[in-house]
């Protein structure tokens, strides 16, 4: 497969579409897991969602499957979710909050940091201290809980900086989970992900989400287009009241921020563009501020209102199977029906998800079909298409390394 | 598995079932695909399911997807439904109209003969006329379409001239489709084939189709049994009326053509051997003509009635599941209820159809036992499925064509 | 694949559980089916569930299908389920009577011993007596039935001779099926096998069987503890009242078969201790006597009280996969609602069966994960899991024979 692979690269038209094993090949699918999934950080939840000590969540990224918990010390770590034992789960819910990880089969016993405290008659030459739960790495960003579930982790230190001045006048730790939804599109990841890049689709797809934003590729670009002087002007006029909004994207293009305008009046994105909730989550003070739009790949695009906080995470789960879990977020001391409606605040995302989704499968299937010939991207619609496939294609080479030259 | 594939055939026992691979192996049923369906002539739907410009059916043959549609100047054509933007499905439906073809996702917009006619902001350098759809094969006959995906299709016209005198007089493109059925059968696309080709199962398993169907293999078999004289003598009335009757064989076996007769007074497909439809389909003017049986390998068996028609299209959809889709056609000014009653028009062949999946299921099960060994067939009862098989094993040899010799 | 299940083997570290691969790997699971479920004895039904001649059931062992029928000598025999004629399916429901086996396809009439007594048109040259049914070898061991799909089965005797004594005292012929339950678990067959010979997870787990079964592996273990003298007592009584009960193993540790005592006064295994069947099944005399507790690998373990039976059957279904299927056995003349409650007599059993299927899931979803390492076993309360993972190394190199030894 090293070699297919390194065909495949080399097969694909700059310009154009990944070729068609890209999207629907199980071997694809599974060195996209090894070499992508599997080593690069992923974003895992917002840490308020482990309210305190012993709120754990679970997670699956591929075969793995991750116990992501806040300490005694109210520090955040993650686990493999696999005894010591004989290999069972640990945490067989979804979420929840324990004193201790306790295996439910034979009650072996973990402290919350993963040290193994208590394991029944294993005799005198059992020693616990070799026995703890297997560590993930994991960082806590202004409020967003990163994991990596390689042996070694790439560097994070260059997002962390870069993004920590955008992110921290959000004040996400403050944050409380209002709605979460979670669908599984029937389209490969990178379709998710060229989907979620281009906004040539919108008009076409988007009735409810185009009511607040802009479909002009020089407002949401990255860069095929210049920045349009309504976005200049909008961004100078942040950047002056102390608000980091500037275009900012990684040398590896791994990730991406800005703040853009949304159209007209609107300050967020409810059908009337009206704020979805009075109290304000963080210190963004201008409220016609519009989303900060961050991307982190491969598993992460958020938008940061004034009002609150949208952040969504993709999840492979076949060569033809994404799970895009979706969470809204408002400040915690906002209580629902008096400082904001859930449906409200939720339908135009639920609706562009939904509407996602079924684009994203339509173009899943017509890509299986044999004949399919990757297509040119149009230049001013699809920067940030040709973006992603550029990093992906990248990062693949970068990742596999050896194997790679090895096969060349 | 070239040489698999070419183990297999060798070891196949004349006069005796296929060796077990042939029924259940995933990368035979993939040759099948490759080799027969995806280069053979197909049968795909009764033109008049094509009302008017820009009516439309979509179908799959295994991972290909196809657009058939009536365009303005009235022709059906054929084309791969994959945008050739970014490769998504075209038409989601089973059937639908459009005055042109637009892709969902990014409204790329094609004629109905599959020219591209608008695409949004592809700049200057883009060529349309290089974006037009893909076609398929595709031709009409005597109201019956045929497609096919190859990118050279083999020779249409051997068939379509012996078939046309016979399927003239059935006037198909003046019928309409008045009831429709489509089922899975747990079993493989050959296992629905030996089972159409004999009625030695037909006393033990049909009851209302053995109502007016003779089961007798003198009387519907392909020649392993001599035509009776109740056949001659049927056959003789009906040509010397100008109703082209004469068994007729491919010298390829690849379709059949024949005019038979029914049990004692029956003159159609009910339970009490009546005409189902009182207004007639065609100008086959003698009732009791019987019914013309046809069969075109791998895609479609027919039989055409004085009163109606029934059309089966069979796919293959996983080596041990195949779609059959049967339609029951009517002149298009019957009336349901006054000219016809869709209960009594359907139910023989609804039956049938279920009593054959059910046989065709308990046959697959049985011969995934890995000691299931090809028994005999019977060369009096089953001499149509020795045809067949001798049609499968011989066009599997010549469209693989120098796979085949590199591999002795 | 040889060569890696030889460094697979190779590659387990005594004392510890097995490697990944042995619990979700295809191949794997292939090796398992034939090297392992199609060479040995496999525990099938007990005798009393074919009531007279012609009584049939139909079971699946991986790919093969089987039919275990009464004869007209009373004779229980096992065949192929599949037709000599097309390899269809000959009996199709779960059990039932028939005077002679029909196939359904074309009425090929075999006789209950397998002879083919009648097939139509099949020429002068047809020769029936070369057509029989194929054969399964079927042993019947007082009153309990196994199979064994190998062309040549393993000795079968010394089990038979050892178990005899043993078992006869339980008059199972006499006895009938009160109730049965058929549960799939989503874990490989050896995680369902390792979790039945340990109890160090029934504190945890099992209250309802905690009530009357001790986990104390000094009574229940295999050696691992030398057996208390609570045990040794309670054997001597049993011995000295002629009920056989001294604890047994196979030389190879295929079949093991002992008696022992239940919790203070507990008599069966129901929520109060009490006897479940006011009719005894069997003549064990002695009401505490406790259960003989008999494992046959890879395919059964049993209960076998004074008042009633509980027989376990295990079949593996995919790699992740495994059926498990519970039969509860009374005298056949016991009434129920007069002499017991179904659900008093069954639900221990119904509860301790689905406590271990979620147990077992656990265990399985755990091991799937890349980080899983096999944790040690204790000596102490695990002894019976390394014994039953010894017998399976060892079963499988034995049985893969030459193939083993070639690749070393």
């Amino acid at each position: 497969m090293n070699s297919n692979i390194n065909a495949l690269i080399a097969s694909h038209k700059p310009g154009h579409g990944l070729p068609q094993a890209f999207y629907n090949d199980a071997e694809v699918f599974q060195t996209d897991l090894q070499e992508i999934f599997y080593k690069e950080w992923l974003f895992a939840i917002p840490a308020c969602e482990l309210e305190k000590a012993g709120s754990y969540v679970t997670q699956s990224i591929g075969a793995y499957k991750v116990i992501i918990v806040r300490g005694s010390d109210n520090v955040i770590r993650a686990f493999h979710n696999s005894c010591r034992h004989r290999g069972s789960v640990i945490c067989t819910a979804k979420k929840g909050n324990n004193p201790k990880l306790v295996c439910p089969y034979h009650q072996w016993t973990y402290e919350l940091d993963g040290r193994l405290l208590w394991a029944r008659d294993m005799g005198a030459d059992f020693d616990a201290s070799k026995h703890g739960l297997k560590t993930v790495h994991c960082r806590e960003l202004a409020g967003l809980v990163y994991i990596c579930v390689a042996e070694e982790a790439p560097d994070f230190d260059t997002f962390a900086k870069t993004a920590l001045p955008y992110l921290e006048l959000h004040d996400l730790s403050n944050a409380k989970v209002a709605y979460e939804s979670s669908i599984i599109e029937n389209g490969n990841w990178k379709l998710v992900w060229e989907n979620n890049r281009e906004c040539y689709h919108c008009a076409g797809n988007h009735p409810s989400l185009c009511r607040t934003y802009p479909e002009d590729p020089s407002v949401t670009g990255v860069g095929g287009a210049e920045p349009s002087p309504l976005v200049q002007n909008h961004v100078a006029r942040l950047e002056a009241a102390g608000i980091p909004s500037q275009f900012t994207i990684d040398a590896g293009g791994q990730f991406r921020l800005a703040r853009m305008p949304l159209l007209g009046a609107a300050v967020s994105y409810t059908m009337d563009g009206k704020a979805a909730v009075s109290r304000p989550l963080g210190r963004v003070h201008i409220p016609d501020a519009g989303p900060l739009v961050q991307f982190h790949y491969p598993s992460t695009w958020n938008h940061f209102l004034p009002d609150h906080a949208i952040v969504f995470r993709i999840t492979p789960i076949s060569p033809t199977e994404t799970e895009v879990t979706t969470k809204w977020l408002v400040h915690k001391d906002a209580v629902e029906g008096v400082d904001y409606d859930l449906n409200r605040l939720s339908e135009v995302w639920i609706h562009t998800n939904d509407e996602d989704r079924e684009v994203v499968e339509n173009n899943q299937m017509g890509i299986n079909s044999p004949v399919y010939e990757p297509g040119p991207y149009s230049e001013t619609q699809e920067s940030g298409v040709l973006q992603f496939v550029q990093w992906y294609l990248a990062t693949l080479q970068r990742n596999r390394g050896p194997q790679s030259l090895a096969a060349e």
